[in-house]
Formats: structure tokens, sequence, C-alpha cells
């Protein structure tokens, strides 16, 4: 049994904290951690977890646990991930990774050091509909990958932390970290150059006090295949959660992704033919999340890396902060090659 | 020029009236006809249409046209038609073809006499998602047809005359003599055994009045191939104009239609993704009714019989005639063979 | 933890084994049990399950466990069931709950007399779309129900023991046992009358020696509301697992379901645009299954009547029963008012 | 009776023909043009057409006509149109409208100074869910627009002439010169800025000779208003034709088109639900192209402006020779205030 303490009850936290007590059988949730104690206590009563802490450190300090996932704000997750992996813990991080490449470097290499599992919490990467299209792009089923567009859009507000780009690379990290890890993962290529345009559409006051502040973006990409790559990002999308990804290739085209939910239509007089939308990432995702956390837990017991690491999660990041700095300097951005 | 004189300007009638004038480029509609003289003057107004009748039997007498097409009540056709073929016309009919199948067999005769080209008005023959399914059935792409499942409903209300069933074979000869028609021309076989459930949902009230009368039905069928087939019925479906079919063969399924119409989806905040449904037959089946009037005349032209034929309309008249006997009896009624 | 043990290792129990292990954090299945050793042995491997039986009367006499879940062929269910409740222990019974109403009876009783939960395995019931379904009818989001439709096909062939209609009811109640549920269900109300139309198109060689044998059917319902239903069922559809229901009512209509199963299309020249349908019912309705398994233990937990009881397996296999009659007797059979 | 010549009887061309002859009751085709006299003379016999010219100017040296449509290859549009203004023949003109801005400013100039009218072809202005879609936008159903993402992609290889991008500006202009027109028309604002990556995935071969040759395109776009926008085109599109636009705003979300046609799905064992794409543009826009015709028909009866002008096809061209010239110079264009 691999027992696991969870470093963050906030939303992303609650997701895995439930997957872990209702859907992982070969792991036990054996603490949570939140600094905002209230929300800690709350998820130990509501999922009947022993250990409780407001400080993560003091968790690590007295161990008693395999693997930690963390779900706290971004600017923590290098300080936090990096104590883990010298305490010997593995690590599954909620994306984006870090702040800066020079964050991600050093999580890589404190990993590295303890040899943990780090694993990083693209869960995209674990939805049946996106890896039956990898899987189908793998083999060639659409020939050469031409065109990746890759659309993420959320109902929710980011954080207030996040509205400062300086902090939190801004939406394009916060939210569209997934669409920067798809792009690369589905073309089965690096950035080499991406530019990008962006806006306050939809939160104009925002940017009286954040002025690099943007709640829409559009970052066109070129690839060192020669593939091209579009991301479009808003947030909040009142509309429902949005994730849908085109791939256009030399032998065809696919669509991963759909805009309804749940597969009931209602027509009545006057409304036309109605189909909900996936209310939030949670929903959307649901299946991903657990086969993601099933594959932390197996890669522990097994030893061997997971599907998605520190790596992906750096060259995401790389990519999301020249997009950034495309937005500021209005010119396409050069992206170094990863050797 | 082939010249057409409608007799009918109600709303199947215009739809003919409009196709003739604007989209049969052979033809030319040199008269019309209306009972309702206001009617018809309006629709010789808007389409300047040179002469206007209030009696067929005058139009004929004066003759100078090649083909009408007939969109009067059901109870009127027979007469029609059957002066029109004696007149040496060549004559399109609305469906249903007629109130009984003595009617039929009379117009059939008075065709042949004339040799006149006779013209059901099944529609959905000259669709081109209809025509597609037809073709490949017939090319074997399903195998074998073991179920035929077709759903007519519409949003508007009969005409007062049609809620007295004997008076007009009711809502299954009014509303669903196409999807009779479908069914047989979709599974290649004819009418064995029909039994029919009905009721009237939506317009109790009409029942105080016409005791007979229903809003809702569904009729299952056994076809001589021993193919089995159901016909569901409803009006006024104020939801939209649907008209979908769906067809089992031993080697996989075909659905023919759908209920969205414009392909404009909107999803906005509470209102989950919303499209349009048809309002009506004359927008699903528009460009069907224009080769339903083209493929009339081509065939006056060139001399060939239609596609659709009086045996056409009373192979289904015979079918919705004994679902309503099943209504009544409470039992299948057995279909003699054609022969 | 509630204790669990499983009767019936087959396609259908290995669902629930799943599920009882990796989705159930309340309960631990503790044994396995299925007449054919080799399979009871494999299941117990594979999912880490200390006690393996041949015969389910071995497991309840060393007892251990608060409830079963019996996926045993339908003409042992009555027996283990009753067993099962004598000995006190909770029964989660797979559809269709038994080959006679005097059998159904039998188990009601014999469940009440212990005061066990008897749950029906309709696991649409906890499917997320049938449940929102169902709710928006209940809010009268369309009104009042006129018509149900629903098909339920698959791709396998019941086993050799079911095509005597005799020994199994056939196809309508290994099947479409669920569909006769749903129309109950959604349309609120019990079947009054029903007539049915069934053939063998697919399977004809297997009316040389069970001429009662079919393999697609066509029930035309009628319910004591006044609603008009309709019940499908084919197999093997060698398509997919294809389960859809369409609800008319007086204020719009609702469709359940969809044929596409992942959410990846994909479109190259000369193959159109192609979706994935449903494998299984294990594909379309796994998160279904889960829930169900979870009510189960939910329910014994708090002592408290299951959603989907005996009572409701009786009334859907009491329509079964009445539909073969039909097919047999070629006219509509009547079923008395449940009171 | 407006009276028509067409200068053109190429692919387009002959769907103009078509729709004058067939569908445009108001009009008469009286004479046809083709460089390639072989082609002329095939649609005059096809259609029926009176006269048959292979030089533009003998057909204008005639007269005869109240209108021309042309649409011979781009870089002849400009002395077309001007001889056709010159003569006071009303212009129905293909797009792209001109090879340059200069060319544009003289069609216009003498457009005006004959006062004829000047229609430029962007055929999805008449398509019905276009126009709904761009009804529904005004009505501030979405808000306001944040993002336009417009695809055009094509089966069929653009003529060997157009594969020099500085005599044609390839693929942007003769294929997606549609979605440029699509994002000024939809967004309801003009470019200030656009971005281009491009490459030859499809026909590198093409590249040896035509060293600027692209297949693949993708415009980045910022709008006057603010809004965002990207259009990718790709050709030949091999799976069909496809041409769908989203639409952004604050307050929902728009999808206009679809990649599926004909409303028949098929599914069998091992191919999953196969539906067909749209073959050409003549199929996607068949009645667009009719209402197009017969829009110019009646702003020559009734003397009044079309509803998209020659400062729609200059303003278009614009968007398109920026984005080549962004493609070559590696960097966004801004593009000046249209005065």
């Amino acid at each position: 049994m691999i027992k696991i303490c969870a470093i963050g009850a906030g939303r992303a936290g609650l997701v895995h904290v439930r997957n872990f007590v209702e859907s992982v059988p070969q792991a036990k949730l054996v603490a949570v951690v939140d600094a905002n104690r209230e929300a800690a206590d709350k998820a130990a009563r509501d999922y009947k977890i022993e250990r409780v802490y407001a400080d993560y450190r003091q968790a690590l300090a007295e161990g008693g646990f395999d693997g930690v996932v963390i779900t706290t704000p971004t600017f923590t997750h290098a300080e936090i991930a990096i104590a883990a992996a010298k305490a010997g813990v593995h690590v599954l991080c909620e994306k984006p990774m870090a702040l800066s490449l020079e964050e991600c470097d050093q999580m890589i290499a404190a990993a590295q050091a303890s040899r943990v599992v780090f694993q990083l919490g693209f869960m995209r990467r674990f939805d049946s509909a996106f890896r039956n299209a990898k899987q189908r792009i793998l083999a060639g089923e659409i020939g050469k990958v031409m065109l990746v567009k890759s659309t993420g859009r959320g109902p929710g507000l980011p954080p207030r932390w996040a509205c400062d780009i300086k902090k939190s690379n801004g939406m394009l990290a916060e939210v569209n970290s997934h669409d920067f890890d798809s792009v690369r993962w589905l073309s089965g290529s690096e950035y080499r150059r991406v530019y990008a345009e962006a806006d306050a559409f939809k939160c104009s006051d925002l940017k009286l006090e954040f002025p690099d502040f943007y709640d829409n973006a559009l970052v066109s990409c070129r690839m060192h295949s020669g593939a091209l790559a579009v991301i479009d990002g808003a947030c909040p999308a009142d509309y429902g959660y949005d994730a849908r990804v085109e791939i256009l290739g030399s032998e065809g085209v696919m669509l991963i992704g759909e805009l309804p939910h749940e597969a009931v239509s209602v027509c009545k007089k006057g409304t036309g033919i109605v189909r909900s939308t996936f209310p939030s990432w949670r929903d959307r995702f649901r299946q991903g999340y657990v086969e993601e956390d099933r594959h932390f837990v197996n890669c522990i017991q097994e030893g061997k890396p997971p599907e998605v690491t520190a790596q992906d999660g750096k060259l995401a990041l790389q990519a999301v902060i020249a997009a950034n700095r495309s937005i500021v300097e209005g010119r396409p951005i050069e992206i170094p090659s990863p050797d």
C-alpha cells in the first residue's frame, strides 16, 4: 500500500484527495496539508484522513508517506517539491510546474539526486480520448502533423495572486499550460518560435491594477518539425469548460474533445435543441485525474519513470514564458532547442 | 417549355408555385386555382401568374397547360386528378393520394387511359440524404434490412376537416403518409401486417367532437420481406419539424436526417449549447420539393414514368387505412399482397 | 467496511468484482464463487480475493460477508437469491431478475422476511445521463410523457442456454430488460398492453433447433398513463453497443444516449468522418455500474431501501413475458394492473 | 429581365452559369466568354446560351447585356472589370478581387465613374448559416466579439499560375480570401496587424520552382476593435472542403459550419460511425451562390448598392498582402487604418 500526503486542499487538491480515497486501491491517503488550516481540517473530516497539517514542512518532517501530490499555488511548487524530493518522497506536481525555468531545473536536479518519481500533472495525457488520439497519430493515421489547434477555456477566474503576470506567468500558465503540453505531445515536436497577442476583454478593470493582465490570448507557434500550432485561451468563459484540439495531418484531420457534456438533448418550442457543457475541468477530466493518480502510485510501486515528467513541465513553461514575452515585445520569440 | 397550372394555393401549393416560378427553368407556371379566390389572386400577384381561377374545372376547360400540381384538401384529389387526366393533363398529386383505395384505383385507371404522367408528391424521394441512403441500401452497404424506424412530427395542426378521421384518415394520412412511403421504399418490401396504438394527448378537446381523433400514433409493421418497422407520428410537435429514419440492417445501422437545422451553435452561460430545429417541412425539404417539381417536368418532357407513382400513393394509403382500423379494433390488421 | 461475495465470475461478474476492488472504498470483496472453478480462481488471482468457491452454498454456509452480487445465469437467480436472503445476506441481483413471476414473488418474500436489501441491477438508473433525464422529466421540463422509444442492441450473442426462449425468455429478457425498465421508469407508469413482432434475421440457423428463437424484436406498448412506448432489440449488433432512448413529451422531446463513444473524430480522404462506437455495455455504463455498486453498499450501511427494487425487476419481467406471449399468439396482450 | 454575360467558364464560372440559367428567374444568361474557346462552347451547348466568345472585349463591344460575372484568373480581374464598368455594365467579380491594392482602387474608381453595381463574390455572406450568425452577433447574442477563428481548407490544388505567390498572392488569396472577409465581417472591425507562419507540407516539390510557395498557413490577427482572430488555411485538404468559423464573445461562443455534409450516418462492424464531408465548395455553398447571383440581379433591377462591395474585396486583399509580407519578413505587419 502506497501512502500519500496531499499538499494543498483547494479545488485541484480535493480532486486528488477524493481519487486517492475512492479510486486508487493501491494507495492510502494518510495526510493532508493546507496553509488554510480550515480547508485541511474539512478535507480530513470529509475523507477520514488521519493526519492534518497547516505546514508542509511539518508533514515532511514527520514522514510516514511515500509520495506527495502538490496542488498549492504555483509560486510554492519549487520549494515544496524540492523539500519533498530531498526527503526521499515521490512527487506528483500540478501544473504549471513552477514560475521560472531556473526553478524547474532545481526541481529536476533535486528529484534526480534523490531518485524519486517526479510526475507532472498534465491529466490530458491520461484522458482516454487524448490517449486514443495520440496513439493514432503515432500509428500514422493522419500522416505527418502539419497543424495543431488547441483551445483551452475555463469558467473560473484564476485566484487574485495570479493576476500579476510577473508573479504567475498569467492565464497562459495557469489555464493554458495544458494546451502548451498538448501541442508538444501531439505534434511530437518542440517549440521553435511563438508569437502571441493578448488582451483583457472580460476583466478590463484588473488592468488598472495589473497593467500586464490579459484574459484572452492567441499564441501562434512554429515547432521544430516545421508544424504550425495555435493556442487560444480565455478566462472566465462563462459558458463552461472547453478543451478541444484539432490536428491537421498530411493524410487527414482529427478532432479531440467536444463542447457537449451529458448525453442528453432537450428540444422545446422556442428553445431549439439544447445540450449542456462541462461545468468544470473536474467533470471533463474526472477519469483522467483518476488514471493520473493511479499512474503515479504505479510508478512508485514499480520504480518506473512516469509518462509525464518534470521535463515536460519545464518545456511547456518555456513556451509560456516566451509567449508572455512576445505579448510584451510585440514580436515573435525564438526558443532555443532543448538539448 | 412545359406549362403548369397550380391547383391549390395553400401552404403546400405555394411551395410548388414558387418552385415552378423560380427554380424549374423548363417550366412556366401559367395558371393558379384556389376555391379561396383571394388566395389564388394573391399567389398570382406575388408570382406574376397570368391566369387565375376559383374553379379548377374552368381552368381545365380553358386548357393551355401541360400539367397540374394538385395541393387541395385530400378529399378533392380524386375528382380533380381524374378530371385532369381525362383532359390529357399530366398530374403531380400531393400526398395523401386520396381517401380510399377505390379512389386510388379510379385515379390510376384515368391516368393510364389518358397515358398522362401521374406523379405522387413524396418529396423525401428527391431529398439528397434520403436518395443517398436508398442507393447505399440497394448497394448492400448495411446488408439485409431488418428494421426501419420512421419518425414524422410536424409543428402545425392539420386543418379542421382533417380532424374527422373518417373524412381524412387522420394524422397518419395527413402527416405520416411520408413515413408509410419511406418504410416501403427503404425496406424494399410491402406491408404485410400493421398494429397501431394512438391517442389524443395534445388536443384532447378535439376528442369531444371527433371521438376517433388522435394526435399521437405508433404503428408497428411487419413487411413481406419479414422486416420489422415502426412509424411514430405526433402533431403538433411545437419544437419543430422532425423527420428522421433509422434503418437496421444485418451488416450495420443507418441514420437519415437530424434534428438540428442551421449549422450554427450558440453557447452561453446558463443556456447550454443551442441549435435550431427545422421550423417546417418547407425548410427541411426545400430542395427536395424543387427536385420533385423538376422531375415532374422532366417526365413530361421525356415521356418517361415518374420515380414516384400513383401505385406508391395507393400502397402507402392502404397501410394507413389498415393502421386506422387497427386503432379502432385493437388488433393487428393483415394487408393483402399487392399483385 | 461492508464485505461482499461475488457469485458469478463471468462477464458481468467481473465488472462488479473490479468495481468492488477498485472503486467502492467502503466495501471489501472477500469471496468469489463460480460453478466454473477456473473462472473463480482466475478472478481471485487477478483481484487478490481471499476466498474462492465453486458452490455458492458453501460460501453462504461459511458466511463472513454482508452482501452478495449475483451474476449467474438467469435460471439460477431465484434459488441463489432466496438462499442468500435466508442467510441474512443482502442481495444485488443482475437482470433479468428471474424466469417467472412466481420466482420473483418468492424472492421478494424471502428478502422481506429477512429484511435484507434486495437491489436489482438496472445500471441505467445510475448512469448520469439517464439520471439527469429522469430528474428533468420529473421537473416537468418536457411536459407530460406521450411516447418513449428505447433501443437496446448489443454486439454479443447471448449464451447458448438463452437461445431457448422457454428457458430464458429470450433476448427481450437477456438484452432488453433494461429497456423494459427504462420505459417504466421514464414514463412514470406501468405497462397496460404490449404487442410484439420478432424474427431471427441474423442467426436463422438457431431457429432449426429453437423454433421460438428470435434475434430482432419490436415491442409496441401502451402504459396505464396512456403513454405509448416502443422497444426495439437486436443481437448481435456487430457495429457496437447501442442504448438510446427518446422521450416525446407534450412540451418537447428528449434524447438520451448517443451512438458515438470516444470524443475523437478522424476524417481522411475517402473515409468520411469517423467516430467509434461503444464496444460493449461495459464501456457505455462503466460509471453506472460503479455507482450501482456504491449504492448497494450505501443501502446496506445505512439500512435504507435501494432505488431499484425487486418489484422493479418483477414488473420489467412481467412485460417481457407478455411480449413473448404476444409474439407467439400474434395479438396484443393485456397486463393486469399492479396493485 | 436582366441580361447577363458570364466571363469565365471554368469551375467557378459554371456554378454561376448554372445558377443564372436555372435559379435566377429575373435573369437571362445571354453570353458566355472563355479564352479557352472549347470551354465556352461546351458551356453554351450545355446551358443553351446564345452567344459565345473567346475574347471578353468582343462581347463587351457587341453589348446586349446588363451585367457580367467575372470568374477568370485573378490577374485578369482588374482589366476585365474596368472594361466592363467603362462599358456601363454591372460587375459581379469573384474573389480575390485583384492582385494589388492599386488595381482595386482603379476598379473602384471605374465602377464609381460609371455608376455600375460592383459586387464582390464572397458567397459566405449569402449562406443562411453565416447570415444567421451575423444577425445574432449584431443583435448582441454573444456580447462583444473577442476572438474569431476561421478555417478554410479545400480539396483542390490551385491552378499552376497561382503557385507563384508574386503573381497570385498564393493560397491565402486564392483559398482563404473568404476567411479574411469573414473575420472582418463577423468581428465588425478592420485589420490592424497580422502575423503569419506558412510552409509547404503537402507539395514541397513546388518549392523548388516557387521558393515562396506554401500550402499551409496560419495567420494571427489583431483587429482595430481589439478583437483577436486567427485564420488557418490548407490546400489540398484531401478529406473534403472544410469551412468552419468559431466566434468567442464576451457572453458566449458561436460555431458556424460543420465538417459533416449529407445527413446520413452509417455504422458497421469495424468502421465506426461514418459521415461524409463536403466534396467541394460547390456543395457547401450551393445555395449561397444562388442567393449571391439573385442579389446581383436584384441590385441591378433596383439600382441599389450590393451587400458585398469592391471595398470589401480590397480590405480582404490588404490583409492577405500583409500576411504574405509577414511570412517573408518574419514579423507582425501593421495595416494602416482604412479611411
